[in-house]
């Protein structure tokens, strides 16, 4: 069982020797550039710990866990394109350093390049694998295609908040887990199970980055606190306030989420101090203690030996910040 | 063996009985909208006739023929971004009649639709055919990229136009034709030979498609006459003309081409005369008939009972508008 620096290790590795690099240039640079920017790279730690938990050779599972990266890098740069985000860990994004056809054309390649990876996996796995890996594709083009309708409407229910998220963030993580399990060669209803586990986790995860934007110390977190306050984004927060909120709190509530906000500041204060207030901190913290105790509740079902879960649960409490 | 208006059924019958509007709406309705516009089907119909060609069922061969003309729409929309192309067939451009992000968002659902199709193959066969179209796909991405490269440069050569068109429009031929072969079970060698023939055919194409815009009959062509001319596209009618002027001539072709131009009409009729003074009408034609008689010399060389090739013939003499 390898731990997770050695992990982490093999995939920088295994990075650093594929030559993304190559003519035309103006397609292949900024392939480059976006996976040298680093990130990370949970999701191919996934893939790699799962297939050493279900006993396969990670050996096996280097290029699919690459490729599952390549395809989350390939999402980013076409988000960042909708999105108009000028940065992306800390550096210009593509469609600014470049342009926007730049970006658009070179994500498409990088889509290729993912598919390229997962498929170098033993013939006989190939279907299953591609299965997966179109399925997930999918979602996570519809959980982005939800996320942008959410930002124009107004009766956003946490029901299907949750669906978007599922579908956005969670649809990766839990291929992620399965991938590595099929590699590995597991039978369909652990790969399964273990699918569900990682829906569960991406649930988790993403609350948390909800969560964090908000409560998070500004240095650790690594974006600005407050990003989601400012632009009105409708995350768990969001919706559990209006949820929450009666009477004069709700006025309040609605009140600085509509005004025509100057001072972000000031307004990312008061939404803080109104979350608090209506003890949404907690609420926020109790769900992603719940879908995180549901993913351990699946874990354990397997029966696996401690020593073989170690490095995963570490991993897990890494991604969702509980402190033990 | 089916005949070519058989196959064109089948093709729209598959493409009108798949289901490709759900939810979410917004991200779901721009890929009905395009693949309902329709177009001619020439490649699902080139994936149709290998497959009947080398002995295969067409049965087993459409919906991987519908990837092809999925994967080829996904282009298109993608193209038409970066292009800032207002219509497509008649119709709106999915970035006008939507948004940009709409048009970036369905194009990649599309571009995994595509994978989905293309992968409802024999299991023992899906790693061929995976890595065709992976190789079919990045190579068009590169192709498209140096398009747009070849638009800021002034120095592009014939060959280099001729790489350009190779990747960005003669693969995808090729790739249907190997696709149907593959499909119907044949071996390597003989998969890669037809795959050979369908460059040299994809090539022709487009130097018929190059050709038209300077001499098609407007009815008969589908767009306006002059398109590529009043837009300095460098075309290989553009390349040659420029590589076959001397003295005056170059000097009045590099005039048209350069000056600001109001009156497109009357720049797009002196640059038709300067071809035709330049030989470039036949010149063009000659170059189209090479690529034509390579592809049929490639074709005769599998030695197929001459029943079995006429469809294909045929769809070949409507693609290079040899009158025959």
């Amino acid at each position: 069982m390898h731990r997770l620096p050695e992990l982490h290790r093999l995939i920088e590795k295994a990075f650093s020797e594929a030559a993304f690099n190559r003519d035309p240039m103006q397609l292949y640079q900024p392939i480059s550039y976006t996976l040298e920017l680093g990130g990370k790279r949970l999701r191919p730690a996934l893939v790699l710990l799962s297939c050493e938990l279900f006993g396969g050779e990670i050996g096996k599972a280097i290029f699919p866990a690459m490729g599952v990266e390549i395809f989350h890098n390939f999402t980013l740069l076409h988000d960042d394109i909708m999105d108009n985000a000028p940065i992306r860990r800390g550096h210009p994004t593509v469609h600014r350093k470049w342009d926007i056809n730049t970006a658009i054309l070179s994500g498409d390649t990088m889509f290729v390049i993912a598919y390229e990876y997962v498929a170098k996996t033993d013939p006989t796995l190939l279907p299953a694998v591609l299965d997966l890996f179109n399925d997930t594709a999918r979602k996570v083009c519809e959980g982005q295609q939800y996320d942008m309708d959410y930002e124009t409407r107004e009766d956003v229910t946490i029901d299907e908040y949750m669906i978007m998220i599922r579908l956005k963030t969670a649809v990766l993580i839990a291929c992620s887990l399965k991938l590595g399990a099929l590699v590995a060669g597991t039978e369909p209803g652990l790969a399964n199970r273990i699918y569900d586990m990682g829906i569960e986790l991406g649930l988790a995860f993403q609350l948390r980055d909800d969560y964090l934007d908000a409560f998070g110390e500004a240095g650790k977190f690594g974006k600005a606190i407050g990003g989601d306050i400012a632009t009105n984004k409708k995350t768990y927060l969001y919706l559990k306030a209006f949820e929450t909120a009666r009477g004069e709190t709700a006025g309040r509530l609605r009140h600085v989420f509509s005004d025509p906000v100057p001072h972000a500041e000031q307004k990312i204060n008061t939404v803080i101090r109104l979350y608090k207030e209506l003890g949404i901190d907690t609420l926020t913290r109790k769900e992603i203690a719940l879908h995180h105790d549901r993913a351990m509740e699946i874990l354990h079902s397997f029966g696996f030996n401690e020593k073989l879960t170690v490095e995963l649960i570490h991993l897990m409490e890494e991604m969702l910040g509980r402190e033990k």
